[in-house]
């Protein structure tokens, strides 16, 4: 009773997932291809810790309606406080300003790791979850978000994603500037709304025109009941920012002429075919954008959560952060990048069925018939040699007897078992039991599936032929698996 | 003034590096390697996030000398308290235990990644850094012990460490406590003082015998000034745990039983040439062993951080913990496994001349000689063709002229550059400059190095030829580079 009552409850906190051998192996290879892409550009890898000064990262988070702001924060033992990092830009800004003579100009570089937000987890929604990074900085011209965007599609094609089932959307900060302008919302005083007023517009995708008026205007009641407070702009207002979000038309400005350009750059390079294009409805939620800001949203309908056949939207974005390094240089260092949600991406993948994993074997599992060291000992000597052959092998380890163990490698997936009694070891042989072809004959006799001709499901060999004889088995099962 | 007062110091918290490309690149290729041998043993990935509950990773440190016990703790919105992983272990017993009906059992699973430990930061001793671990739960016999030695030299040996410059050292924690059962230190009112003893005979590869005579009495008292509070044993107690040290003698007793039947079982495959030894004076620091304890040491000898030579010492170890997963379900559990520290094994690889890692070509840069936006399109249309062409190339993204342009393609070490101005635009053809071969040719006139025929450093072609051209350098140099 008193152990009970001191057990320790197994959970996770919310929001936070294991993950599991198909994930793991999806997400390694889906890295490789990135990397591959980030590499051909020139890009260099370049990490930092998951542990940063909070003053260093910065408060430029979507959602700050929690009161921590949506880091996980803690106190070092010298009173400083530190933060998990919430992204990975605001790291490599820190990283580039302190290594800023050292460093190549421009200085393009590339990293993937776990980022943290506190905040109230959902469907689809952690608080600890993997980007993967590019970034350009010391690049003032937008030849370098023009770059960005090119190579958003080519990660995107190297995934799997076909041309044309996915768009690199790009606008610019400083056209919605110039409309926020005439709209009355210009000048430092008004930050905090001209950014509810954005965020307002990148909702655009989630809840359509009408959604975006309320939360332009008085605010927005969700189905949960929750209300959201909108911008408080009057209707003449509302009326302009919708018809710039509609039609893109506004006055001639440096953004609309850097967008021109970022055009033109992509067109030389073949890219307007469809891959990259202008589009005055993206704004990217977050505060530190200063000019081009791009989005990469995957056109393929996907079922979601609820089943609903919806478009997937965005796997990734990005924009340029002129005003990130220049906070800890003091001079201005321009500096564009953009960045992959993985795990959201593994689960588009998932989805289209895109997401091809290079198939594992399962390993041959040596049963134990005998316990006493002896045995074990040879035992131990099939399984190391069948490793040493290349084979994924595995002794059982487990205290259970014959059924159970034929269970386990069943579980497994073994493609075979090697199994050596008393009598088999008189005889100096190990017996060869094919799972794959004992079920295959198995079902054939219940389920009258098309007949060919057997190969034997369990035979003996010699113990010094047992190498070869489960090679023979191998081949034969990736033989069946290709007809 | 203002301004610059404002301005946020770009710095890390102690104890936390950035990586750079090498070390990144390296360590990607050893993580492909360790992989790849416990997959062939039938290990598993399994991954689980860095924050946990407190109280499920409970409070298993080695050092826990300062007020937060070694662990970045955090309470939670609801109060609850969470921590960053200190180790994959406590994290695993968790998973299985949550996961427990659903796993194959025994069950093998390994993992890598990013652990932290709050402890005051020293030479080579970091806050955050890399593990990558194999368990197997379930087996409760030392045949799972076994496995787990054998694999570790498998390891190492993957990873280019030659049979002869290791030794897997293996003891067992129940032995250890027949010793300390010996000098009256049994009884859960001695666990703490069996630990400071444990811990003790743990530093005799530092401190030597001597080092150890003091922690197992009043204390020791380092270079620094630091005074560590012995055990407080007295000098019978002392003489009996050095006899045992370093004769191995002890009463027959289950814990010498088992490490018989390890090394039977190692035997059997092969492993006592050296490469699996029984070793009475490993102890491991964990207070959660309660079996078998191993240990992989590196014999080359290294030069340390202060130039002496040394031999580099355990780059990895683990043990059998049968009451970290019964902690959550009330019932034993057995386990075992190991972990290898990634980053100090890096170290080791490094000054043993053992890392390769696959060389990275850098890449070809195309210079920005006009910068109206026609011949940016230009430029741009020519990397992309590179690029399409599998080469590793970028454009110019920088503000600055020629000479800064050359200076950054050298910074890069790029094999050569694409040049087009007016000139060569109008007769239709790009000029390619071998950066490598304009090396050569420039040392060979100051040096007098070996003479060969030259190629040109410097030449043009019709713009349709300039892949062509730029494969043709790349091959040359790369023959260069063999020869």
């Amino acid at each position: 009773m008193a152990e009970k009552a001191n057990k320790v409850k197994a959970r996770l906190p919310r929001g936070l997932v294991d993950r599991h051998p198909e994930d793991i192996r999806a997400v390694d290879e889906m890295l490789v291809k990135i990397r591959r892409v980030y590499e051909l550009y020139g890009f260099e890898p370049v990490e930092t810790p998951l542990i940063e000064y909070t003053d260093a990262l910065g408060k430029f988070l979507p959602d700050q309606d929690r009161p921590n702001e949506g880091v996980f924060s803690f106190q070092d033992d010298d009173e400083q406080w530190l933060s998990l990092r919430y992204d990975l830009t605001a790291p490599l800004a820190r990283y580039v300003a302190e290594n800023y003579e050292r460093l190549p100009k421009p200085y393009r570089s590339y990293r993937n790791g776990w980022v943290f937000r506190n905040e109230k987890p959902g469907p689809g929604r952690f608080r600890q979850f993997m980007q993967f990074d590019a970034d350009t900085v010391g690049a003032p011209h937008v030849s370098a978000d023009a770059e960005m965007c090119m190579m958003m599609a080519d990660v995107l094609e190297a995934l799997g994603i076909a041309r044309g089932d996915y768009v690199i959307r790009v606008n610019n900060r400083k056209v919605l500037d110039g409309v926020l302008e005439a709209i009355g919302l210009g000048g430092d005083e008004n930050a905090g709304r001209r950014l509810t007023v954005l965020r307002a517009i990148d909702k655009l995708d989630k809840f359509g025109p009408e959604g975006v008026r309320l939360l332009l205007g008085k605010g927005r009641l969700d189905e949960s009941g929750d209300f959201t407070k909108g911008a408080g702009l009057d209707d003449e207002a509302i009326a302009k920012v919708l018809s710039y979000i509609e039609t893109g038309e506004i006055e001639d400005n440096e953004g609309v002429q850097e967008l021109r350009e970022i055009e033109a750059l992509c067109a030389a390079a073949g890219y307007d075919d469809g891959r990259v294009k202008i589009d005055p409805s993206v704004v990217r939620g977050l505060e530190y954008y200063t000019g081009p800001v791009f989005e990469a949203e995957l056109l393929a309908e996907i079922p979601n959560e609820d089943g609903q056949i919806v478009r997937f939207g965005s796997v990734g974005g990005g924009g340029r952060y002129d005003g990130l390094v220049s906070r800890f240089k003091g001079a201005p260092i321009p500096a564009t990048g953009f960045s992959i949600g993985v795990s959201r991406l593994m689960t588009a993948l998932k989805n289209l069925g895109k997401l091809q994993t290079v198939e594992t074997q399962a390993p041959v599992v040596v049963m134990v018939m005998d316990k006493d060291i002896e045995s074990l000992g040879r035992y131990q000597k099939m399984v190391s040699d069948l490793r040493q052959a290349g084979i994924r092998a595995e002794m059982y380890l487990g205290g259970a007897g014959m059924k159970a163990q034929m269970k386990y490698a069943d579980r497994r997936g073994s493609p075979c078992v090697v199994i050596q009694g008393g009598d088999e070891r008189a005889n100096g042989e190990v017996q060869i039991k094919d799972l794959v072809e004992g079920m295959r004959l198995s079902e054939e006799i219940t389920d009258n599936t098309t007949w060919r001709e057997a190969r034997p499901a369990q035979f003996s060999v010699a113990e010094g032929e047992m190498i070869e004889a489960v090679k023979r088995v191998l081949a034969a099962q990736a033989e069946d698996r290709l007809a």
